[in-house]
């Protein structure tokens, strides 16, 4: 069987035409399955960083914001994640985290949305976001008199569109579940959505760089994004916000500031917002940690998404076959993960009673993946950069980890030690 | 003349008590004097930015969080910039953008505000500081029925504290002017604001870093301010919040991400705020840009900001004395700020009307300046590693420089090109 699946793999990456971009990549020793936590470095963005560090801010100073073009980074950052996500040109701003980017787009969608006062959301949703809804609702109550509040509603996935009515301001949906790795039907999201006349808000957080994000055919409203997971931007790297075509014109978000202004540097009393998606943006960027992301999205830039999803959906395929024919069932893994490609993201999840200390013994081997409570194994499978190798040295580590459940035992006691 | 301001540089600079900490800084040729807009990198922020870089994220990966101690970066940060400020622990966030952070401030106001809806400010305010409050004041309106609505309103800082009353929830004031270098008296204008039973807001932009910040002193409600000035973070380093000890307990912010939750990494359904300060962060902190502050904040541990904000007044007093012997008033140059060092920053402004060609003509001379519209030239004094002998230097080339009225003319006709 080891062979046969030895003979899979090792054919699969001599057909790999993402092979040549491993080179761009400054992979660590192992197998590394957590690019959807945090994405590897990358020559590139090492090299402009120190750059960045040494030559513009060190030498450069106060002459870089236009010598080295500081004053547009966060616009060609947003040209080169475009198209990565099926966005036209303009339509992307890049900056602050995605918590703070859904705020502004939430703050937006309220300023226009009338007599509808219903945040929709999925129970399952990263929690930050529905956190953020929370917030802009308890400021926005806060001004209201008597009536009707501002509410957040959280649904479970299969009965949420059901919910929907014309009181509704906006759903808000991640696109991939962070825990078990199921991907959502956005474009029927978006139609039933648009069915009562509120507005579709999509996170990418698990999806931009590893999927075929579509989001101006599936006619996606508003969308934000994660800059650190798999587009390798760097620990924290800044964000992303998307504002489809037909809202640029009316589209305006309450964090305002002078960056987004028409003329910044005019220093002007009145608050006039920039002619196009700039307005989104608030401060001064975070340029170092931005130089980064620019740098990294520099690697995969041209890419076809729907070959990088081949990839990945042929990755996490093959990984989730070897578990399955290694009998790991019987030991007490559970995959959570759909089977079906059309509902899988770009990682797969196990439960397990142990997952913690699976997870532990499986980095004492070399494979890094994570742990989410209460019981979830989580692997991610970076498309650009790991191996059909890869995924089955993982999947051997599994099986080996499982045989040995007094270890994960010892190992699982430990988990209430972690932070 | 010139020879008796030389040997008094020569004696300052000679007992100048921070001269051994200019090592830590590595310094531009020529005369710097814009680090009230970009500060200078450090060494320590140069190596610590390259190790975690290359090590922590480029090796340590995920890891690092623990491992490097990325977690509570963002609170040693604020351990640090606490007593710059005069702030007892436990009272300071950092993160995000100065914007950003006003923005959780007001909205932390409007949360607890009742019937008070007045957002009262300087007209000639930094203009995100009126941008961002009329941002939250918009996304406020929107949520209310008739009644009354919250406003912003700008007043001439002479005739502000006339205009309060019981229907004022905040005050919003600037410290240092960041066009005329003009310092505030903060205490009086909590104690005004207090007596309206007012919040007083307080943006540090121009002083952390160069004066003698004292907000528990002063009874300041809440602060702001900015890391990539006098603090030395990096170009778009993040900022800071303040909270004062009275207001810890029910401060609730609404920009509420997961990171301000009282366990994060549970990923509980409901916002838990954080017992502390902790609960104004929002979204993972950009660790590249972080990393370089904290490191920059490092250098300057353990100075009493009194002595520097001496050293301050002594190179502001002795260039603006400089200036005025060489008898540049007659040659158009208006001194802007103020000679009373109670009512002094750490920078010198000049109206002249080819303001924008002077600013060029000493570039040329190596002396980094800024212009700011319509007519100001400004000079900051960061004075951990500026020296009396800089500052001779500058009043020399701006002497030179008015010298060849020409000149200036043809360089401030390029003015239209700036962007």
């Amino acid at each position: 069987m080891q062979a046969e699946w030895q003979k899979e793999a090792a054919m699969a990456d001599a057909s790999d035409e993402f092979a040549s971009l491993r080179a761009a990549f400054i992979l660590p020793e192992g197998v590394y399955l957590d690019g959807n936590s945090l994405g590897v470095l990358t020559v590139a963005a090492r090299d402009a960083v120190q750059n960045a560090l040494i030559g513009e801010w060190g030498q450069g100073l106060i002459t870089s914001w236009n010598a080295a073009g500081w004053i547009d980074l966060a616009a060609r950052c947003a040209s080169r994640i475009e198209p990565i996500i099926g966005a036209v040109s303009g339509t992307v701003a890049v900056g602050d985290s995605t918590s703070i980017n859904l705020f502004k787009v939430l703050g937006a969608i309220a300023l226009k949305a009338g007599e509808r006062r219903r945040i929709v959301t999925d129970a399952a949703n990263f929690p930050t976001d529905i956190y953020i809804a929370e917030g802009v609702v308890r400021l926005l109550n806060s001004a209201r008199g008597p009536g009707e509040h501002w509410q957040v509603e959280c649904y479970d996935r299969s009965e949420l569109f059901a919910k929907l009515d014309e009181r509704v301001a906006a759903v808000v949906l991640t696109e991939v579940d962070y825990r078990t790795g199921e991907r959502i039907d956005a474009a029927a999201g978006v139609r039933a959505t648009h069915a009562v006349g509120a507005q579709f808000v999509l996170d990418l957080a698990h999806s931009a760089g590893a999927l075929d994000v579509d989001l101006n055919h599936w006619d996606v409203d508003y969308a934000v994004g994660c800059g650190y997971k798999y587009l390798n931007g760097g620990p924290g790297a800044p964000a992303f916000l998307y504002v489809a075509p037909r809202h640029q014109a009316t589209f305006v978000q309450p964090v305002q500031g002078w960056l987004g202004h028409a003329a910044p540097f005019e220093f002007a009393k009145g608050y006039r917002p920039a002619p196009g998606i700039e307005r989104a943006q608030v401060g001064t960027p975070a340029v170092l940690s931005m130089t980064a992301l620019y740098a990294a999205l520099g690697v995969i830039q041209g890419v076809d998404m729907r070959r990088v999803r081949a990839k990945s959906l042929a990755l996490t395929d093959f990984f989730m076959r070897v578990i399955e024919q290694s009998g790991l069932a019987a030991r007490g893994l559970v995959n959570v993960t759909p089977r079906d490609p059309a509902r899988r993201g770009s990682q797969v999840s196990f439960r397990h009673p142990q997952a913690y200390g699976l997870v532990q013994a499986l980095i004492q081997r070399g494979v890094v993946g994570d742990f989410r409570a209460p019981d979830i194994a989580r692997f991610g499978f970076a498309p650009f950069y790991l191996q059909f190798s890869d995924a089955l040295k993982a999947a051997l580590a599994i099986a080996d980890c499982l045989k040995d459940g007094e270890l994960l035992q010892v190992l699982d006691a430990d988990r209430n030690a972690v932070t």
